[in-house]
């Protein structure tokens, strides 16, 4: 039977070493799910998953339903132009309003940061994470660990470098705490424009060129550029960003010689990165999206009835 | 075994005061199944609705798909703007075309009044009409209904104030006709010109200001006022529509002590209510919420091989 | 059991007769099942097949959806707006990411030619081609076949016309392609700016006017008018081409006494085809959408592991 304190995934921040460690070793058991015939198993049958996406995804709300689905849950897809929240109703009385049918798990993606959070107690589903604005992306950083494990063993003393828009990721602030709560060490860099004031506090050694992050990693996450923040001024343009941050087969040379490279996609070829580097053996971009899966498996199990599914 | 002599749920008028009671006894019966920690029965596997919303629409839509997934039906959503009827179809070919699919149920939200009881007996599924125009919306009066006996163990007898904008509501059309026939008094109130003509020979009391409505009711039933008809002049501003209309704790003083609060959601905070009195004790709008899920379960199981299922 | 030399279904050009007799017998096996009381299979429980619809459709992506449901797959929808596409990665990358979540069949609508074929092979995923452009359109070309057996009996020796827009319609395509294989004598027909180079090496013969095309007919299908092709001046307008190319009663006397109608739908009422014509018992449109769904049963049956799930 497993124990989990939390009836919430909104953050890594309020995660724990052994929360994250229960997490990652449930997704390790769930991979092989999706090796079999049949890639179902009868556990959360009868559960409600509503996937709440205010913000548009593909990937990673095609990523619950599946996990949903091979769990057996039910899953119910809204999305932001479809929600009544264009009708000027709160997200709060939205949540209320779903929560009345009785789901088990709310997972939802805002453009707010803290919204998940906000929600989480005032609802009686058990809330996760999508995504609040540029706060948290919890599963994401939860899959990159998952990825990290099973390609270098362990995550405990690897060099980590996170490359690219740092100021406006969730998925950085994520990483950082799951990675640096699991003892690994985290340089980040980008341009000055797209750092953050406290990432050092959050524990990650900062750089504004990228070169000083890669050397010597175990491992190279690639985030990013998200191209409609150029009008603001942030950046001059995606030639002169893939000039002095772009990842290629030269700068990847920096870095320990079993590097792996990550990315939680969708990638830009040829401005974050190559696709020499892209599509090279070193880059593990699929096995990320592969464990995404296991790992929203693992985080709907524990939160929408394990033990009682675990009898 | 329940017998049932309707193939289509396409408005309250049509049904009889021993069909709504039927709908919800059985709406009672289903309540039970949101606590279970299965929530699922077998009752419509290999069943198919179709939830066919050419109107947007989140939670009525969200709403018949868990009630449809709960009685192990397939639910397939088909949405306004993915639809063909873009292309230029007739709604007829749109829906003998889904039809040939063999669905059990087809479940339709359209904006012309008359719209589901066109289709109903053109295709060989039958119809639900989940809001056509401002004509009816049948299992929102139905859940209405579900909630009032619920709290006040009746429907006969009482006295019930339906307030707003009565002349586009298809809820307040659904709602006269089902409250009446279970023996409520209906008293509707709202500015002159979203009043409508017709509403005393449906048997409610009609009122130009909304205390007198007020007074002594037993069930207030506020309308969600929507704000994109202030431009066609039918009123001045939300501020003077508040003013005069919304329900605020001391108009609800002139209801009897131990008056319920209903809307059908979404609300418009501030304009048509009060938070004070949406968040209050007396407020069941997220009990209406929970009972449309069961209502829309009964309505799906008596439509869709009731008998057959029961034995 | 059975054999199919396929791992994916890109266009009826490279099936071979042996192969689409396959499909179509195990398509009329699987019509039945839209008549029982239970439509549901357990066939293909556990595997999970992606309908990724790039370009707007309902009827085929229900049609697939429902298919899916009713083998007891999990069926997941993407759409072209919800989709990362936008977002500025490539067709690849999207299918290569959706395809680590380890579907067993992906469909893709696609508007670029030879979409579906770039994919087969490249993802480790079966995949259906649901429409590449003006290329091809397997599944719909092997429900039209399906409905001609049903209705005549035999492919071979048949004379079928195709009228229409031959120059942007996949389906005339893959009809002339499925049909002439079978046996069938194909004439297409359709104004010169509609017609295409090619045509009589596909093996069909080519008239500018529609009469005598239609003259001794078994089957006449028409073509749907994408009427957004006016302003490109292919034809002058909707009058002009109901006039000259519209399949009324008088034009149908031309061809056999028991010839069919089909059209792939969504019609356009009194351009390509009367209501009269439309609506008399010898137009089998609606045959032809029970039918589609029979079809995509045995499609994704025999690519989604036929063989394990016959054992």
């Amino acid at each position: 039977m497993t124990t989990f304190p939390h009836r919430h995934i909104l953050g890594t921040e309020t995660l724990s070493p052994a929360d994250l460690t229960t997490i990652l070793d449930l997704g390790d058991r769930f991979m092989e799910i999706a090796d079999r015939p049949i890639k179902k198993v009868p556990t959360l049958r009868g559960k409600t998953v509503v996937n709440l996406f205010l913000e548009p995804s593909t990937r990673t709300r095609t990523s619950f339903e599946i996990a949903a689905k091979r769990l057996s849950a039910d899953a119910i897809n809204i999305s932001g132009a479809a929600s009544s929240t264009v009708k000027g109703e709160t997200l709060l009385d939205t949540a209320r309003n779903l929560d009345a049918m009785a789901p088990d798990v709310v997972v939802i993606r805002h453009a707010q940061a803290g919204s998940a959070a906000m929600l989480a107690g005032r609802i009686a589903a058990a809330v996760v994470n999508a995504g609040d604005g540029a706060h948290e992306h919890p599963t994401q950083a939860l899959l990159d660990c998952s990825t990290i494990r099973a390609h270098k063993g362990r995550i405990e003393g690897l060099d980590i470098a996170i490359c690219g828009d740092i100021r406006h990721s969730r998925v950085a602030r994520s990483d950082i705490w799951a990675l640096t709560k699991l003892g690994a060490r985290v340089r980040v860099a980008g341009p000055r424009t797209l750092l953050a004031p406290g990432l050092g506090e959050m524990g990650a050694a900062v750089h504004d060129r990228i070169e000083p992050a890669l050397e010597g990693a175990d491992v190279v996450i690639m985030l990013r550029i998200q191209t409609e923040r150029m009008g603001a001024g942030l950046f001059p343009n995606t030639r002169e960003y893939s000039r002095y941050f772009g990842l290629n087969d030269r700068r990847l040379g920096l870095a320990k010689r079993d590097a792996i490279v990550m990315h939680p996609g969708p990638i830009n070829r040829g401005v974050e990165i190559e696709p020499s580097v892209a599509d090279s053996p070193r880059a593990v971009i699929l096995d990320q999206v592969a464990r995404g899966v296991a790992i929203r498996m693992a985080v709907l199990y524990l939160l929408a009835g394990g033990e009682a599914a675990a009898e």
